[in-house]
């Protein structure tokens, strides 16, 4: 018997076997697998009352909360297509994923209520705007209320929409380090996969609370709303996040499972009272995005005694492609030990994941040699909205592409180096970015760094370095040049270090080094030629 | 991007990420994924040498073995359908499944080599005979070495057979206790979603270390060849289960994992010496068949403080459908608990389990009601091998019927109360025999208990026990009746009791009722009629 893979199918189970246990935790709501369930279930049929049918896009675009899970499961069961939209964005960048999806409604939370309000005019695909109110704001005018919509539905379940696994389940916009966004197209069968995929390597079970420190509108929660409510467990939503608050929910919510940017494991670990807090459980940390300095992993595994993961993963792979797993026959201890759970790791079940070189040959596993990554699995992306020659650029011969270079040691672990356009060439020596960033880290007066290629008449490019100091520290140029001189190849050393305040990043953390190189390599430009 | 779920790419990911890692400790031997790889591809490529194509039928008879998980992964390998017999049967049984699946070559363990050979004349289609040797037996004339045929081939994978996930992976004989055995077909799919449910709701890691107690020919081992496989785990062969070498092995090889019959169960629980040994591990062990005694739960958990878990499932459902997990809502404690642990539970994720009544819907979840155990799931049979009625017999508008009756308790719990056929209907009642066998067990002199229904001119039937009292005392059937009287409603309450030494039981621990009811009906019938 074949029945299609459907993400819908893990709530209709929570619903089904646990209807007493805590689905959402949401600031002072609460509600149960069955609350949960209804409100999913009331606000279907609203959608429906709307003119919503199969395949129409239904937009959201709203921090945390559990609206954001209810229209996530909503659009599931109605066989609608959800697109999750990165509320750091713009208005113009608001506008544009509107209108390339071609939604016809979105649900906006009131902070960003105005924001596309002033967009009406240019919007023609949407034909409803609704306002999810995080407490008693406003509704606007021409807007409607998604309380009031729910409430004015039955919690019966909405018609069956005949879905195949195949169908698109959500358009997810790609943050947009580059070129304009793309919109990745997920199909159910790829979350499911994804699904188990993070339930078997994160280890969830029914027990799990997980906090909800990354923003759901990323890979939707990188498969976390599934994951979790397909065992049955709870999810506590943090719509701020702030040392403080994260500490007080994991001590009062039992929390024992999160998944972060580097940037927030940076936030709780450097929180400075975390001795006023109380907290029983030892919780899972999954970590994606640049790998984290080894100090850290090292900090929460001895110091707080908590789990350190490290996982690697596209928008375009739903997202888990591998994962910082210790292999128990390796027998790695100490320093080994930290430095494998830093790296992207290995290849979750039901995923291939190959380096491939310049050659179309897989790179050995000498961790040297530098590759890019590819894979071939059922969490790869059905293709781009409504660009198919994009897809066909990353989609070849049974392969996808992920743009991301890397290396694989003797065990089989990957390290992403870089972005295959973040590879510096110099002197016709490769030198990875994120190794020289690495080296920088080690210096006591460096808080955040980002190493990019600048043109060099000598060498065609070269390395700079832009660092943010630690407070308290004026490191100087010379100093940092002299550090990694004694620390790497010469020719990896940056021949040029500027001092920021802050450096730009992309809503979930990620570098944004086309916006540096665009400041520097003009500035450098102006001065070398 | 859709890649089909073939179960040989759980091997393929643990060759590749667990070379050193031990894949299969058989006595002396121990083979890491590398070894273990290595040979799956040898014996792949000997059976094509013998001529086996995609889609052949290659049979497996022979305990618990690292040469039955080799015909396993090398069948899957190379596109043939594994057919895993079950060595408990006698000779005519043997000739009807090889004749039946069309098997072309037979690949048998030296103990049950005579018996095969002795049916050569009559399996007009097994090409080849392979003797896979325990140790040094003798290899019959005109068959072939097991381990001859594999050191002579290469150990490069064979050729892909381009396989699609809905062929077939396996076929599994029923163990009959009603009519010949059926062949039930297993996709690719079937046991892929299978495996995954394993490893999500067994908490299948990398570090486990199942002990093979359960026959590897029951319904694939329940998956766990692909879910332990999966994630990079040992297993650990035990070729006959008796208390000493268990206790042993779980001491020396730290097993964490087991699957097994109840009677498995209880020998270990009634080991003597259990004190001699020191087991570091707190193994989970999952147990099928009819749920045991909430004693035995008690024991396992309290005394020796393991991790007792129920589930239920059919060969037809590759197997697993329901899981006895205790959810954290519910707070249930002591009593409440165990009742809980012994029942089959609820539906595992990925599958739908509903209990209908005999006017078609569902029954209501007052664990009074008794229906028809059906399910919808990716884990449910293709279909019985040439045998297309007898699958429409059993899937029916989109379910899977098992023949097993249950009650649902309010929090979703099934409890399996009979097979369809074992309901006693007396006076128009019905009696759930192991109800009243539950009942049997508490009395102190009971060892084994069976309930069946015997022919009664007043009350169509009523029920009847057959009893195998514990060694050292002599129970009376009066006696017996009047502990039952005062348990449980008067209608329920055996109206004949016997005493036997042994009850008849399948290769996998069920009771064989209906030998008894031919015995006892006859029997009956010439009293009462």
């Amino acid at each position: 018997m074949e029945v299609p893979l459907l993400a819908g199918d893990f709530l209709r189970r929570a619903v089904k076997l646990y209807p007493g246990q805590e689905a959402v935790v949401d600031g002072e709501l609460r509600l149960t697998y069955a609350e949960f369930g209804a409100r999913v279930n009331q606000l279907a049929n609203a959608l429906a009352a709307l003119g919503v049918a199969k395949g129409d896009r239904v937009a959201i675009l709203s921090p945390n909360s559990h609206k954001f899970l209810e229209v996530l499961f909503a659009t599931h069961a109605m066989g609608a297509v959800v697109v999750p939209i990165n509320y750091r964005l713009i208005a113009s960048d608001f506008e544009y994923v509107l209108n390339h999806s071609g939604t016809k409604v979105a649900v906006v939370d009131s902070d960003y209520a105005g924001v596309v309000d002033g967009l009406r005019g240019k919007l023609p695909t949407v034909e409803h705007y609704v306002t999810a109110r995080f407490e008693t704001e406003e509704v606007l005018p021409g807007w409607e209320d998604y309380d009031a919509l729910v409430a004015a539905q039955p919690a019966t379940p909405p018609p069956d929409p005949g879905l195949s696994e195949s169908d698109t389940l959500s358009i997810n916009y790609t943050s947009g380090t580059t070129a304009r966004p793309k919109g990745v197209m997920i199909t159910h069968r790829n979350a499911y996969i994804n699904a188990y995929n993070a339930i078997a390597h994160w280890r969830i079970t029914q027990d799990d609370r997980e906090m909800w420190t990354l923003p759901m509108f990323h890979a939707n929660g990188w498969g976390g709303p599934y994951a979790i409510t397909a065992m049955g467990g709870t999810h506590v939503v943090l719509r701020k996040v702030e040392g403080a608050a994260i500490y007080q929910m994991m001590q009062d919510e039992g929390i024992t499972f999160a998944c972060m940017a580097p940037a927030v494991l940076a936030t709780i670990l450097e929180f400075p009272d975390k001795g006023d807090y109380s907290i029983a459980t030892r919780p899972r940390f999954v970590i994606a995005g640049a790998p984290p300095p080894q100090t850290f992993i090292q900090r929460l595994e001895e110091e707080l005694g908590w789990e350190f993961i490290q996982i690697y993963g596209l928008t375009e792979t739903s997202p888990i492609l591998t994962i910082s797993e210790i292999k128990p026959h390796l027998g790695l201890t100490g320093e080994s030990y930290y430095r494998t759970k830093a790296r992207a790791g290995q290849e979750v079940i039901g995923t291939e994941v190959r380096v491939f070189g310049s050659d179309g040959e897989e790179v050995p596993w000498d961790d040297e040699s530098i590759g890019e990554v590819a894979a071939r699995s059922n969490v790869v992306l059905a293709g781009y909205w409504e660009q198919p020659e994009e897809t066909a650029k990353v989609i070849r011969d049974g392969w996808f592409f992920t743009g991301d270079m890397a290396t694989v040691n003797q065990d089989g672990y990957i390290n992403i180096v870089d972005r295959a356009k973040d590879v510096i060439i110099s002197g016709g020596e490769n030198i990875s970015s994120i190794e020289v960033e690495d080296v920088l880290y080690k210096h006591p007066s460096v808080l955040e760094a980002a190493v990019i290629g600048v043109p060099s008449e000598k060498w065609g490019e070269t390395p700079m370095a832009v660092i943010v100091p630690r407070e308290g520290t004026s490191p100087t140029s010379d100093e940092i040049r002299e550090h990694c001189r004694a620390l790497m190849a010469h020719f990896k050393t940056p021949s040029r270090v500027e001092f920021v305040e802050a450096l730009p990043r992309t809503a979930t953390g990620k570098l944004k080094k086309f916006e540096l190189r665009e400041m520097y390599w003009q500035g450098k430009s102006r001065r070398v030629n």
